[in-house]
């Protein structure tokens, strides 16, 4: 850091960066600067309220709203990286995807599709607040048109099951829904965290040539060597972060409509983000955050955090490329 | 009451009645007997756990294992009219209504109108706890098949709005669908308690000719006065009686999806539902309870008082048809 | 209010009555000291942190502490009355009912009987925070050893039913077992605020000669008539005010155990205890707040009043007799 | 309403007032646009995070957010005036007032007063969400600098004491503050809802000439002899409205750091408000809500409404000298 | 898994085990049958909502019905174990131990163990959802009536103090009781997870000959050495495994009334279960979870989740019995 | 532990030390003796109940009350040192700090250092609880008045930032505040658990020469090496330990006002605390517990708990010294 760190946050501020007390003012995500256009921007921080694909408790559709507000209290500096993502990057806020049919399910998902299309020709990097998980299918459906992405998922569940109650475009199903669609590569996805008593629901994950790592497996094997795994799959493909945050558990992250108890501490899962640093990071989700259920927005802070976290890689990987 | 209590009570728990502690046992409503067949009876209390036609906050799909929970703190007899409705007609918790389609909105529909169908079928009279307001469209399709009903809804808004974000079944337009379906007569159908500031949407319940009276009005008027022009319009028409919890003031009713503040408080609301005895009383429903935004159940004890009531109402009309 | 504002404060604080934010400092009833002895007292505010009388939802016993707590939040002074009782009468905390059985039903209320008639020989007049309601058969028996009490009891529930899987000490037949017990006379007894749907266990009340006013006929008759009432049937009796807090609808006291829909407005309960100004108060509590199931302490707060105009009645009652 | 609600509601969007769900895009105060700048306004809805006066539990510095939040819960029609005050008056959310010295007290109250001077300077009409209530002294310093002001003060305290803890500019002594800066009239001050225990502290309101209408006055009044005497007091002098949420009982407004019990229904104050109707409103504030000890946001709503509703009282007056 | 996902399913439903969605029909302990009568049934799941015996904070009454509600929260397979408890025995929900004095502490003991010493008549193996943990005496009476049992205690408190206030049958005097009464064998009860500052209490463990395995001790052994040990003590004797909530930290389970900080996460704790794997488990229990403390569930999601552990141990067990 | 357990805990109560069930009597520090004069006395527990410093959620004022509230859940004796601290020192609750002039930052942090600067003529050592950390600050100034001191603080934050919206003494400069001030010795002080994204603005930590282990260097070295690497540094000098309960991760103490993700389990905290023991620990305090945003009482026990480890430490420090 040879800049002062004055002259660092005055620059911050000059570029519409919000600063002060966690209350104050109108809330963005990450203190990032509010934009309606999509010019000049690199990274668009977005909004995604919209639960229809949920099976169980309700209410993630409330989350962008509460991210945004815990925003502030999420700093601008990450110290193990010495990273500060608003300097080197074009960041904002672009506000939430419209969803002019949001009492329908499926058209709602086509919806969301075309909207990332056109972030996707803005060469945009996305990182979303959901919604439950199955707003990732149409991103990956947006972002993997071109070439088939890789994944990192970071979840309690595979979400690899069929259709459910007559649906196919639920929470359960958005990346079998994705394999299916041919937009993401199984051979390089990797499912990370996976636990509890649904296992039976997701032979798919194992058909499709996915890598299951269990919680107990990570627990085994340890941080370095997970990492280490994940970077031999996912190599140097473009890969999609989605970072479920029922993959922590109920303790760290209570607000969240399918919970399953014994998953990541916040520390472990921060420490999973950090270590993908280097790879092709080229856009996020935190889903499945559910205000209803959060305790005085403990889940709020932490899926913030994440967010930080991966506007930190993608912001990296961003000017890494621009470095080259 | 020349019946010894003890005698009253013995034979009650012979029919199968629970009683005992708050929180002992299997949850039945309002401590009926659980049954699954639909023979030998006069009244079903049914759960409908269903909330994608709401508008805003999701949840009320877990109102009725909530009202269930709470079903315990509400005895069994109304001090004010003398009843003990469990023993003066055949009652019975028949459980939740059978949703396949539980993640696509219209499908659901269809699916209630079908179930109540094959209970109008059976001549079994149908107490609801939703579910969002959606939720009584379908219901009244089917109570409504032979006879246009009358209806007394009680409730903040008059929810005879139009299409809204692509769907024509959400629980802002349940009675203007009804009245299109022609299974509800406008003219005798009232409106009581509404408030707020969403007026504007709810012309179609002037141009129809329901009676809407505001909860203004109400105060101005005084329950006598109100009660007595409920029963000018309904006549002797079969009526149903459509309770939105979100009639209530959120002090006394915050588990609500769609709060509005001024609403009735719980003792209001309890007198004008045991005035309404005498009429021809065929069903009623109580919606829009969302326990995730309830604090201590206290929204929960509520909705299961007045499904008491409705029931009240149901099973003394049902006596006084059978002793005729 | 002849003498200077400023001097009275300054008088109180020279006896010891802690003032000062609602939040600092050991936290006692009412800002009144906190005493272990007994001598040169009229008054003795007490905590009775027991529940194995209750028979629903536990958690009456941790109220004593929560209404201290809460006690800083109400001031010293009535202005409908112009009293200050900590003022007119010798007032102290003199802790909690000491009960070296309190696992034991049956013995806790013959220990807690035993230390009433301690104060009963001191001439100390109690006013106790509960406990649920069984706590005030053995508090009546002491005060009532002598001479038979009247009785006002602002409440949803008669309390007057008969054992209770395998009890008779409990919170159900307080008042049946005080009218066996031959200590407060059932026509000079009145139960106010009566609802709900149990009463038919309540019959004892009407065959004793209890005047029972249910909640509907309070708002028939109006304030007036309901205290004038009130006033004919317990005369210059020696009078014992129990205040059980599920008397205030769930909206205003929700941390309860046995909460009743359609209760009285916390308006409406002071200004009923306000004007039985006159009266020959010995005594009372507050009982059935139950912590677990407040509300941010709005339920310790309305306790915590209510003990203050329970104090102003037995302060201003003591002040008459001694000016005579 | 000769203008088809279609076409209002199109109009209003198109001056860029948000609509669409509870929970969706950037909050704003009673879905006014944001602005930065202050041309071309006629009211200004302003958020004023600051709480340092308060003097027991502190966090009302949360309140501008949380109204923000539910802000899209109140609609934009008042149906009994038959007023949509977006549509009358240039009506913006204009931000936080910026708070340079926010953790100094005094230094902080004459950046309000400042920050109000500019409004005044550009004949915007301010509507505040405080901040606990000694935010209202500067910002009548600036509203009454050329003219004393009358005041309606909805509140359970009169706010008439003197220093406290060697502090002058705390929240319990706002009003005596503003007549010794001889900004307002206290002959033209109403203090209505007062309650409680702390009556001694306030004799400077009785001193001064302040019409101090305790809350059993109100009861005892009604609502339209009331209304009678603030109009007969205020008269035509231009009238500031200051709305303490803690006039409404805790069960009503939960939400606040010095609750009172015993005070007005939503439904009361409402009406309060809408029969101001006619006077000459200027401006306003909502004070005191302190969103940590809410429940489910029902205090927030309330605020919200209540902001709206004075939101109403401006816009009218503003519009009827318009039409002059 | 040789037999196809879908036809065990399937074949679970035959069976009538309930499936769906979290919220919806009646609820039962993990989705088993209810049954009301004790025929061809192996295993017993059981509620026992008693809570006389505890000395803090009450409420672990109102255990059994949370559990059954989140219960179908938790799924029907264990994926490190590859075991469906629900097919590989014949499990039914049979209910809440019947309580006729459950006002009446040293009664309800006696009644607990009459209706174990049915079960164990019946030959079938019980699981139950307390209550505090003085209900696991009367069960360890009747479990080892015949042959001294071996006990895996996870706790936070050793219970194996003497008496309190009177009361020899409380929640801290289990161990001990069972020892003094000759139904387990102290050599053969391993205690572990004890912490806190309450040591001093507890000698009885070290003296009769207990191991006793602090949570440090844990912590300093790791897993493995833990369970080797465990084995060693316990051997293939019978076994009862007792699961006290409050073994977990406080940010797992806040829902307890004798929290401890400085426990174990949630995931040692399913290890410690699922490596108890290959003992002769043949019963167990879930206790002192306490629900009003919880938020939002999650210690009811933790101690379905603890049962059903312990249900894959027991129907392990009798699984390899039956199979020899 | 050669004294019988039973005859300590007789003279522990003829000590006056309280003991009986969490809810029962008057609430003091941790069982300790309320005392109002500062003889005869080696350790006073106060209660500091102040947050004018804190710059984001406020509430921390409430602190005192609420662990006092929950510090009979703490025993007596520390099972791993073996110690009864309340048996081997003089302890009392001495109340909290006097504030005349609590509403005034800059005045209050005088007050404070003149309180505890008789409390160091006194020869007493003070255990706080906070308060925010600005409370920190004037206890180092008269602690260290005479001789710098080493410090060990557990923190989040580094808190030596420099100047906030015009505040010098703010929560987050006080240890920057404390070296200027020549109260601490910047080369003997460690802060530890450090995390988040506020790092640039503590570069004074590092410039001065304090040593800063962030929480993942704690999670590489581990705790053996961490607790050498500090024994290294503060060696023989008197030592004081701040602990800001923003230390643990919010799922373990959610109550504080500025949390961060990713800290400490409640577990390691305290064996960090444990591990001190032989260090010349003179005083010490839990700060930043804010009430409001706690979880049923879990962040109070766990502050509580930190209390009584730090107590262990002072009265351990204390005996040696005196047994030399």
């Amino acid at each position: 850091m040879k800049e002062d760190v004055n002259s660092i946050i005055t620059r911050l501020k000059s570029k519409g960066m919000q600063s002060g007390p966690y209350f104050e003012g109108i809330a963005t995500f990450l203190k990032a600067p509010y934009k309606t256009d999509l010019k000049d921007l690199d990274i668009g921080l977005i909004g995604l309220p919209f639960d229809l694909g949920t099976t169980n408790y309700p209410g993630a559709r409330l989350a962008p709203r509460e991210v945004r507000n815990k925003s502030k209290a999420v700093g601008i500096y990450n110290h193990q990286t010495k990273l500060i993502p608003l300097d080197i990057a074009r960041v904002a806020d672009i506000g939430d995807v419209p969803l002019p049919n949001r009492l329908n399910l499926d058209k709602s998902i086509k919806d969301i599709e075309d909207y990332y299309l056109k972030l996707v020709e803005s060469n945009i990097k996305p990182i979303t607040i959901g919604g439950d998980h199955s707003v990732t299918f149409p991103i990956l459906k947006a972002l993997g048109s071109k070439e088939k992405l890789a994944v990192i998922q970071i979840d309690a569940h595979c979400d690899t099951d069929s259709d459910y109650y007559g649906a196919k475009n639920y929470h359960g199903a958005t990346f079998k829904n994705a394999v299916e669609a041919g937009v993401i590569d199984p051979n390089k996805t990797v499912q990370l965290g996976i636990r509890g008593t649904d296992d039976l629901y997701w032979k798919f994950s194992q058909e499709s040539g996915m890598k299951v790592i269990h919680i107990e497996e990570y627990h085994q094997l340890g941080l370095e060597r997970v990492i280490l795994t994940i970077k031999e799959i996912v190599g140097n493909t473009p890969t999609y972060v989605s970072f479920d945050i029922d993959s922590l558990d109920p303790a760290f992250a209570p607000g969240t409509g399918t919970p399953v108890v014994g998953g990541f501490s916040s520390y472990e899962a921060l420490q999973i983000l950090r270590n993908l640093r280097g790879l092709n990071i080229i856009g996020g989700d935190v889903v499945e955050y559910c205000p209803p259920f959060d305790n005085n927005g403990i889940t709020a802070l932490v899926a913030a955090t994440v967010m930080f976290e991966i506007l930190c890689l993608v912001s990296e990987n961003i000017n890494l490329k621009n470095q080259k």
